[in-house]
């Protein structure tokens, strides 16, 4: 499959967007730092941000974009660099002081999450009375809800994600370490189409009791239950699966126990995903199921987050989100249960919410599979 | 060289001195986000930074992390763990509530710099009254003074650095693409121990003019020179470098004056070097000699950024850093003359400050290589 890159047009588009959300929410304007916020309106990625670069994105104006000097020419090739209007400042003078007309009369903002706090403390001084609130808070569903390209591209992040789960099937796990098999994991993702690994976790026996386990020295055995958590970019776009596999087929029934009841979990979840549920609807099913099995205290984290051109971004599906779920949103589904010192398991699809409901992008079987 | 790795107490130690630090400036705690900060006061490095971690250090009392339930094994395995009280949230829950009693009743903060707003923004509202100042701004030289096992890794990442330099200029330059180029600097690094490679800038003839172009796909030729400037980390410090080479031995006498004068800058500024002195009177010794070269307009960034944990961080040789050169910081000084559409020279190295001057961490020859 063959993607459209994205043009100054799409670009132009979503800034409009972005300013119209940012009015239509009381915002004088809406303050974009380097990142994934910058690079969804823009196209522009940055390396170095210790330095001011900032795009203000305001309604009834031309989207303004200030840069330091030096980094300019990089600026100006971005594919939305056509559509902005650019300012930028020079080593040795104050970075606020130039942004100053980039925010007209504007005293109340919605900002980047990931805006550094000296830049934001910058501003705050620059502009007396001014009035800040993070997007995740203020708009966080500005980059939530996909267009068909992204879509397109997410899908493919996950066929790519599900061909590296069959591959892995295939390699030796017993008496290898973990470390070895999550770089089995990091090659399949790249041999898959992937330019950037973010995260090859394989957690072993009790090694899977910790969510976050990446990949340690741990030998794999027969009778343990490994977590494989995995994903990255394609063509921009983030891949994030899991699944949980047993080392032979000597399976502890406490175990076979506990993944039936997180697959349970997991299905119920996707199955409550439609159009104008609150997001926290979405944990609180597969809560209530792995609560049913008695197992809620060892279900530890919410049971998914937002992707797109990050791995972690709205919407997240928490207990406390109360905004709804919209077509076109793109999230994990990704219920656990961490037994510390024994095992874990985890089930994780990326989803897309539909006019009726939600479809998958990873479509391995669920059921627990036997390695070797 | 075998480097001892950094224990419980060496961690401590930095925590007790930033909380000494923050305290002698008139602040009730110095609030240290992840990134190079917290890495250099715990060793944790958590890879994901949308859900609040924060370590809390004030004089008087023990430093205290506050890190998301499901990081918390992870957080407890870092080896500053051990001199920290530790705190959790959970997801659905107010990460600032809970972080409220590791503030005691302080309201004035320095912040890490690369806090995200959407934290700071929930500190400023969940402690009303609190103010914060960036710690570029109000403690800057926190990390930039090295210690000398920091010393002895930045010399380390020095020297794997030239070695790569002087491998590089035995590569075929003309005929083959900026990018082949930098994929060779990129391998080079780590085969001489780099394990992570942060930048592989080849700007060849009129790339060379764009400071941070990185590599494209313009076909190297006879004629061209072409700034390379590479680096990353080993065994977890910086390395940068800069060296301007020219392929083929018939110079265009400009070309050869300007990389005379940058040469000649640089050696000025490397020997203006001392304790004492502001920093940026590095920069004004460099800037002074373009200038009197006739091409001042044409050197558009600083001279130099400190480097550590990070190839980017305080101290900054800039106009304005009125604060004092201290022994055992470590710095860039790096010269530039850039010539819209033709050319661009510049020559890089990391020094440190002594007792009595400067040593620098790169010591392959300034004069202008010819390569083939």
């Amino acid at each position: 499959m063959s993607l459209r890159p994205f043009d100054t047009g799409d670009f132009a588009e979503r800034m409009r967007r972005g300013a119209e959300a940012a009015a239509a929410a009381g915002f004088d304007g809406l303050l974009v730092a380097p990142g994934p916020d910058l690079q969804y309106f823009t196209g522009y990625r940055p390396a170095v941000t210790e330095r001011l670069t900032m795009l203000v994105l305001a309604a009834g104006r031309k989207p303004a974009l200030i840069v330091p000097k030096l980094e300019r020419p990089d600026a100006e090739h971005a594919a939305g660099a056509g559509a902005v209007v650019m300012a930028d400042w020079t080593d040795g003078s104050d970075p606020y002081a130039a942004a100053l007309p980039l925010l007209g009369d504007g005293t109340r903002f919605a900002v980047s999450d990931n805006a550094w706090a000296m830049h934001l403390l910058g501003l705050q001084r620059a502009v007396p009375g001014s009035s800040y609130v993070a997007l995740t808070e203020s708009l966080p569903m500005l980059r939530a809800v996909k267009d068909r390209h992204e879509l397109e591209r997410l899908a493919a992040a996950g066929a790519a994600a599900d061909k590296t789960y069959e591959d892995i099937l295939n390699v030796r796990f017993a008496g290898r370490r973990e470390s070895e098999i999550a770089a089995d994991l990091a090659s399949l993702l790249r041999e898959h189409g992937h330019e950037q690994v973010d995260f090859t976790v394989v957690g072993s026996g009790p090694n899977g009791a910790n969510p976050h386990h990446e990949a340690g020295e741990r030998v794999v055995e027969a009778g343990d239950a490994v977590v494989l958590d995995f994903g990255g970019l394609k063509d921009g776009y983030g891949s994030d699966t899991t699944r949980t596999v047993h080392v032979g087929d000597v399976i502890d029934p406490e175990v076979q126990r506990v993944h039936d009841l997180v697959r349970e979990a997991q299905q119920a979840a996707f199955e409550a995903v439609r159009p104008g549920i609150a997001c926290q609807e979405v944990d609180r099913v597969a809560r209530e199921a792995i609560t049913a099995g008695g197992y809620g205290e060892y279900f530890i984290h919410r049971v998914g987050h937002g992707i797109g051109l990050t791995t972690h971004e709205p919407p997240y599906m928490v207990e406390g989100e109360e905004r709804e779920v919209v077509p076109g949103m793109c999230f994990s589904i990704e219920p656990g249960i961490y037994l510390p010192g024994r095992f874990g398991v985890r089930i994780e699809d990326i989803v897309t919410a539909t006019e009726t409901g939600a479809e998958r992008f990873n479509n391995t079987p669920h059921a627990m599979a036997v390695v070797h």
